[in-house]
């Protein structure tokens, strides 16, 4: 099979955006911007044995490739659009192509994106995703705008992805069952769109969890020149992780693994009830874990007796 | 140096496109797309040993990588505006990454694109550049839009990047002057932007060659249904090409040989002085080699007798 006859028969899809005049198959697409929004871009690379196992599931990969692009769109508050597609392929396999086209396409269609453009090479499994997101004119959740008062919060459960990682590893091993819940947030994190934008109205800085809670949050205390502090055991995970885990396994996944891609955000306390609602109407469980401080970009941890919590690493370091 | 040192210390770049109302450093980039224009998107994936040599030099990596990418703006008659960069690394390597980000923006600025974003990770060297363009609102030279009648033009010089890499292969030798000067458009191929946005007015369809003009245009064809005759001798080429290879090996390099980033297009017999001024106001070589005809794809080339050019490949296959 040829490159043409691939990219023609996997990813030419009928596509009914009616904002997009020429989709793939030209030097570029070509999309029409609607009047009153901004565009959002996101681009993220995923290479193998870095950020996927080499043996994955064709359909949890090409879930994974895309979710985490539309996970940057919910952090910003944006409505994801637009999706453009490179991928090294070490060869043209039709039934594992033909599956990871069915989930990527399943998962584009759920969050309303159209694959617009790409590229297909020859080469070890890596692929890049640039997703496009539209925003309401000179709104979006940046991670510059925390104010000091304002409450932390963070959408499900964290440490989950970083636990069944651990697994893999046998760091530590999980009884079967809760490897299970714990493996399918890896494979299959939920991009929490709907709840980004229904935070848009009022909450102030956001991002989502993919290199840990320590470190994103301290890139948002970093870039808007505050403090914040946290309490550990405030911080929502499996409660089969706390049974199971000792305190320092449990601390490291929840507050500094990776990989859930929840959001953290922050909102002025005045908005309480009306986090709670975005949380509601988005079917996303909201937990505030914390508050923003005076300073200059420290997160401070305490745990349940209000001594501080010291870990051995604050996340997933992309050069480590 | 960690990832954010790396990114703060290379990519972060003062920038001064009003347009851009947030640049790197989010989860995502925020842009305000100006009324009346469209936007073209396109994604070109780079990957070590397929599309550049191992050990070649970071400025002319970075050269390249975002060139190739600009080069399919040029082929819609669009503007270029901003751009994305995932790369995999295998290590920071401060020199190397100093060459590699100074080369690749003074491209940038030169071609007036913003870097808003991408991703880094530590990884084999692969590249990925997603670019966005602007186009008058409804304009853009499509693929598929050729017609009975049209001139088929290429601008520059063929086959100078491809005789190059045969000298690296092997396959043929060549004196080092000529070498020189086709490696030098290997490695630096100029995109025709300024031309493609002068044929926007009347070109009708249009393409970059990436992949060599046999089979390029034969993308132009299929997409217009539409067949061509070209004139082998008439597709200009360093004449020192003509003089050094055989029959064979110089129509492989000229009408099969990609790399080039020339462009192949067509417009109305009526538009012929017209594509010349365009030629002329761009400081861009177009020379006529042949013209669209009835038929359903087919690419017919004719030598200087008139005989029928047989190649023993269209182009560069991405997956062969």
């Amino acid at each position: 099979m040829k490159e043409f006859d691939f990219i023609r028969r996997y990813l030419y899809r009928a596509q009914t955006d009616a904002d997009v005049l020429l989709g793939i198959g030209d030097d570029a697409a070509v999309v029409r911007p609607r009047a009153g929004y901004d565009l959002c871009f996101s681009s993220d690379m995923l290479l193998k044995n870095r950020h996927f196992f080499e043996n994955v599931a064709p359909a949890d990969l090409a879930y994974k490739v895309l979710a985490v692009n539309i996970s940057d769109m919910a952090a910003m508050g944006a409505a994801p659009r637009w999706a453009l597609l490179s991928a090294g392929l070490p060869q043209l396999q039709e039934s594992w192509l033909a599956e990871f086209c069915d989930s990527l396409f399943a998962l584009a269609r759920r969050f309303g994106v159209t694959l617009i453009g790409g590229d297909t090479t020859k080469g070890d499994l890596a692929f890049n995703v640039t997703i496009v997101g539209e925003l309401p004119q000179g709104r979006a959740l940046r991670r510059d705008a925390a104010q000091i008062g304002d409450d932390v919060w963070v959408s499900g459960r964290l440490g989950l992805a970083a636990a069944a990682l651990h697994h893999h590893w046998q760091t530590f091993a999980l009884p079967d069952s809760v490897f299970d819940l714990c493996e399918r947030v890896r494979l299959r994190p939920e991009p929490r769109v709907a709840l980004g934008q229904a935070l848009l109205p009022f909450a102030r800085a956001a991002q989502d969890i993919s290199d840990g809670l320590a470190q994103d949050l301290g890139h948002i205390l970093q870039a808007s020149g505050v403090d914040a502090e946290i309490f550990a055991e405030e911080v929502p995970t499996l409660p089969q992780l706390r049974d199971n885990l000792d305190k320092t396994a449990l601390y490291g996944c929840v507050l500094a693994g990776g990989d859930d891609y929840e959001l953290v955000f922050t909102a002025p306390q005045s908005c309480r009830a009306a986090v709670l609602e975005a949380g509601r109407a988005s079917g996303t469980p909201v937990t505030r874990i914390g508050r923003i401080t005076e300073g200059c970009g420290r997160l401070n941890i305490s745990d349940a007796a209000g001594r501080p919590v010291v870990l051995a690493s604050l996340g997933f370091d992309h050069f480590e």
